[in-house]
């Protein structure tokens, strides 16, 4: 169901992005706008690290009147602990309210990068307003690229669904990279659809949808002071209002809203610091589901592990430990783990004494899996994660000069 | 307080160490012993990891019984999830034990190394036989050899206290480097006294010295599946015996074998795999002591300070946001941040536009202090950890082979 686009997709937005000045010439674009042509339902999921950026504190309020007509975001500097960072992310919103003509309370403010550097506001300023009259139905992919940091790619996704006599478009695009960690403390996402759906099923949808993509996704355990997933729909399909967080129409919405988001966070894996492979963590047969998550976790948190992945080495050994570490109880005689398909563990030892001719190969992949199944429930969870390479520790031992 | 020597610097001891081959010919010594003169009392605390060694089970049981007369230990393979691994555990414990006419259940058994790979039982009970003629009060030192795996250095530390009319001695040995996480999860470390000294007493004495030595640092946040504390007590100070964990003998006694424990959990983070930098994270002013120790553990084991910290980058935003993933609630607007002593962050914002002048020579030193002030109470912890470097990956990426 996925496609091709990002968050212009839908029908009645438009964006775009630009270079105004926080970062370096020559760095890339850093100042987005994605626009609703009329009104749209907003909700939003925050990051939970006690030290937040005055844009998180900025757009949880505007997330609470559910309501907004835009999203600015700049990158390469996050607007956090610095005396103006209040002040900043107010002229930022006022500047793009001033020229759809709605309230500062109307707009969305995502800003990403260092902390702690005051912002350059008089660039900004001048960037919205060069970049407000040129947003476009074609501008969505020059926003995705314009909120990367360390990212290597722009991450976009969409998908359509039809929901009764209309088709409903769902689009989306992120950023990620480093201090990528469960809990909703982890990037930027903008997902824009053109569905109609009140401001309770909207909060209830992006809740979870996060919680099966965004929180199911690690790249070194750190959660920034930035981040927040934010989800538009302004009803331009036509496709008549889902009112409840129930029922089939909103069963599909979810789901579409959800694979973008995967799709998308998948992207932030593999786009991950110095990423060198893309790990998927599964484990089965939990008693519950959250237990299924806190193990799959717990594995793909280690840097052992990752590190032991970036070394193509099967060191079974390690992923057994991390799973031990999870605060989960479960019976080693009875787990089993399958690595990229190949048995390696079950009934207490290794399955066979050749056992790591099978692995060795699939490990030279760059998609690896890790099954671990508990021999306890049926319940089951998956984590996505990437290695721990010698470029994670280069970019970040040097990451501001 | 703490002078040279190690586990026979007490009165009553006997150690020493060899090569049995369970590591390759000319990788250090594999096999340590330790040995009482006499019955000795002794306590342990283990690894909270779900999945657990052999020698993990076995010296729980030792340690149960309250007793013992010796502790063999090797390297190079931890003897978990193999089919024969009870059985090896046991036999490594009977060897030892049928030399010095006592039960196998008097021995404390510990293994360290690779994980899943069958014990070389026949070299290690051959090792036994030569060793254990051998052992003697100069020993101390090859049997911290015999421990090593990853690590650079062996590491002894010793401590002597008058207790009434009498010197009592603790000694100590430990081996770190990799998997070092608080919960008692972290390495091998034995610790031999002459005082004398209850079971009951000397359980609660080596729980509070764990808490405040090898429970307050970090390496790389896993705990592995073999790690333990013994302490030994074999009263041959002539000392009167310490039947209560109250009054000043115990106190005095607890404090000399939580320095010793100190100093060797110090020895084991300046270690620590790839480190090129000790750093104590000192969080001051919370309202509990329990919530000052969660902040400086957060920090600690932050893969973004770490390599900020290899990078000898003041990235102090970093330091910031994983207090603020520690799930501890704080006002970011009462913090305060020094980086070995420099301020740094006070007020809501950086003391200064040149503060980073005053910190960045201090950075280039190997000893660094994170210091974060709460703001909040008069509570504190402090935390050791190192850094994240180049070489972490190396020796992780590619331990196996």
């Amino acid at each position: 169901m996925i496609q091709r686009g990002g968050v212009t997709a839908p029908a009645g937005y438009l964006a775009g992005g630009l270079w105004c000045g926080v970062k370096k010439e020559g760095a890339g674009l850093d100042l987005a706008l994605i626009v609703s042509d009329r009104p749209a339902t907003v909700a939003g999921v925050f990051t939970q690290n006690q030290v937040k950026g005055a844009p998180v504190t900025w757009s949880q309020q505007v997330v609470r009147s559910g309501s907004a007509k835009a999203i600015v975001a700049n990158s390469g500097n996050s607007n956090v602990m610095t005396a103006t960072a209040d002040d900043d992310c107010r002229t930022m919103a006022a500047s793009v309210g001033q020229f759809y003509d709605v309230p500062a309370t109307d707009v969305v403010v995502a800003s990403t990068g260092v902390i702690g550097k005051p912002l350059p506001i008089d660039a900004i300023v001048k960037g919205i307003v060069t970049l407000a009259p040129t947003v476009s139905p074609r501008g969505g992919s020059d926003a995705a690229r314009a909120i990367m940091t360390t990212d290597l790619a722009p991450k976009e996704s969409s998908a359509k669904i039809s929901v009764g006599s209309k088709t409903v478009t769902v689009g989306g695009c992120a950023k990620g990279s480093g201090m990528i960690h469960p809990n909703m403390a982890t990037m930027l996402c903008f997902v824009t659809t053109d569905a109609a759906i009140s401001k309770a099923a909207l909060k209830d949808l992006t809740k979870r949808a996060a919680d099966a993509s965004f929180n199911r996704i690690t790249v070194d355990g750190d959660s920034s002071t930035s981040d927040m997933l934010i989800v538009m729909a302004n009803g331009a399909s036509g496709a008549a209002v889902i009112e409840k967080p129930t029922g089939k129409k909103f069963a599909q919405l979810l789901t579409a809203v959800t694979e973008v988001c995967v799709d998308l966070a998948k992207k932030i894996v593999v786009d991950g610091e110095g990423a060198t492979k893309f790990v998927t963590v599964r484990v089965t047969g939990a008693a519950k589901e959250k237990e299924a998550a806190l193990v799959a976790r717990s594995i793909a948190t280690s840097n052992l592990v990752k590190t032991a992945l970036f070394g193509e080495d099967a060191n079974w050994g390690r992923i057994l430990m991390a799973a031990g570490n999870a605060g989960v109880k479960f019976d080693p005689a009875k787990i089993s783990l399958r690595i990229s398909g190949a048995p390696v563990f079950a009934d207490g030892g290794l399955v066979s004494d050749d056992w790591e001719q099978g692995v060795a190969p699939l490990l030279k992949a760059r998609d690896i899996e890790l099954a671990l199944d508990l021999g306890q429930g049926d319940k089951e969870a998956d984590v996505w994660t990437c290695d721990l390479s010698y470029d994670y520790v280069k970019i970040n031992g040097d990451y501001r000069t």
